[in-house]
């Protein structure tokens, strides 16, 4: 049986191209005792992936050259010799991007396909919701009545962190790269106002007249010019949420921006990066309410879903496009 | 009875002028009952200063023009109408920058001369001290073991966050613009190494070969270019206490540097700016604190005095040029 598998070819210098991964063709090996097959149901691609493709230090070690990339992935197990796994479980885990695989069991987490759709256990109900979750809740600790910026609004984590913000009394401005982004954060997610920064001039005017007392909570997914605006307009006391900086990842050299230093000092403000991981051990109460919620309706999730294996990679690249509405995901 | 008074004349463009000042002689009016006259002993000049001679929104409302400039001030009461105090008590407060100025009493905190050093009730034992111990424990949190970069190490609140950071058991790296001011750090106020920013090309990797296991608390008074420098060496979880940005305070255009939100959600790290009256509850534990390290001679300060009324306004201007050692006070 061929089982398609994709490396890491180059490290990516500026924005990843295709030519950067690398489609083969790999056996599967007999399992042994303790062992599952899985089977690829659907693939995450998400932004922090691009930072393991440099050769970096970061929060996580990065990607090997020539081996596959993993990403979060939901998995059917066609075959098991463990025990704690039968066939026909759905399990999520950090997994290679490949068709099939083996894997010990480690790490795998069973998933009910009956209690939500297969998908969201990538997205609101996994490591997404648990991010915007746990990094609006620790860091921004949201009070009712307190205003929110949202940047990268419409995409994975954004999405979700607005609608938890409303659901919690906040006033929530998304910002977005399009008008139909704009458009469903007002409409679908009840985001009380969004602006399109591609076709706004002056941003910080722009967020002052839909914030006029000011923003409390930033919850910031790209860096760069429009994380500058939102600056001007903070509160004293602000909390700024770094969740991401996906427009200036693919940067080959050191992005400059506006001194945030005296920003911070003048409002006595704070400025915090995450990793969700910092937070694990509120993983259960967070993924409870976020249940609850997703259960009553109180959050929707939007999700860009592409067909086949072989599309993996142009999906990820076109999360620097901005193509997806929330969570991009591959379906195999 | 000719008294001296000292108005802001014109708001400083960029670095401030002698002609920003404007000298009067000024009558004193008889006092009414509940009344002190006070006679200006020490007047401080602090960096923060220049912010309220700009006319920005900030933490403190902007001096206004053509009114007496006020600072941190000990004073002696030459006659009283009040009962609180009495002639020949000592006493600290914002005060006017003025020979002799009237009082209601109100903000005067008596302080008692034969306890310390009547200066020190501008430096250690006052806002100087208050704000370099509750920058560092409030928002650095440091643990024993860790190692600390201060900018501005030789100031007045950066040579005293050294040697708290010192008694608590931290490894201690100061950055100043002298070698005379390395020299001091060294041996006079125990710092594990100091580095003269005007003499070293490489920040980020002078910074590196003293701190090889990286930096967990960066105490920063400064901004600008030595900040960028730190960013490259923070560790996990590191801590940015954003004291103040002595180095671009006097800029005309929006400084830029490199972005800091690629740095902060690498490695979790947080930045937090302040000013002293947020934990206002904290002071008098803090002065408990800080009076016990001076009386057993565990906190040394360093005073940079000039003699003359006349001379605050050339003294406030020698700060941005790093003239002072400590803390920088004029005695009349």
């Amino acid at each position: 049986m061929t089982n398609k598998t994709i490396l890491l070819n180059k490290r990516p210098v500026g924005k990843p191209q295709l030519s950067d991964f690398k489609f083969i063709s790999t056996e599967i090996e007999e399992l042994i005792k303790g062992e599952v097959l899985l089977k690829t149901t659907y693939v995450s691609v998400d932004p922090y992936l691009r930072g393991r493709m440099s050769d970096a230090k970061s929060y996580v070690p990065p990607f090997e050259l020539n081996k596959p990339i993993t990403s979060g992935i939901v998995a059917e197990v066609v075959e098991s010799k463990n025990k704690e796994f039968k066939k026909g479980d759905y399990v999520s885990g950090m997994l290679a991007w490949k068709e099939y695989q083996k894997s010990n069991g480690e790490g795998l987490l069973k998933i009910d396909a009956s209690k939500a759709p297969l998908s969201t256990y990538l997205g609101v109900l996994g490591m997404t919701g648990l991010t915007a979750y746990l990094g609006l809740t620790e860091i921004g600790k949201p009070k009712r009545g307190e205003t929110i910026v949202i940047s990268g609004a419409a995409g994975a984590v954004g999405s979700i962190v607005g609608q938890i913000a409303k659901n919690l009394g906040c006033k929530v401005i998304g910002i977005a790269g399009t008008d139909d982004k704009v458009t469903m954060l007002k409409s679908s997610l009840r985001f009380d106002a969004a602006i399109n920064y591609n076709t706004t001039k002056n941003m910080a005017e722009a967020i002052k007249e839909v914030a006029p007392n000011g923003v409390d909570i930033y919850f910031d997914n790209v860096g760069g010019p429009i994380s500058d605006a939102v600056l001007f307009n903070i509160n004293k006391f602000a909390r700024i949420i770094i969740c991401g900086a996906i427009s200036i990842y693919n940067n080959t050299e050191l992005p400059q921006s506006i001194s945030v230093q005296p920003f911070l000092v003048k409002n006595s403000a704070l400025m915090q990066g995450f990793i969700v991981s910092n937070y694990a051990e509120k993983f259960p109460e967070a993924i409870q309410q976020l249940s609850k919620w997703l259960a009553a309706g109180k959050i929707t999730y939007a999700e860009t879903v592409v067909q086949g294996f072989d599309k993996i990679p142009q999906t990820f690249l076109d999360l620097f496009d901005g193509k997806n509405s929330g969570k991009m995901l591959i379906k195999i």
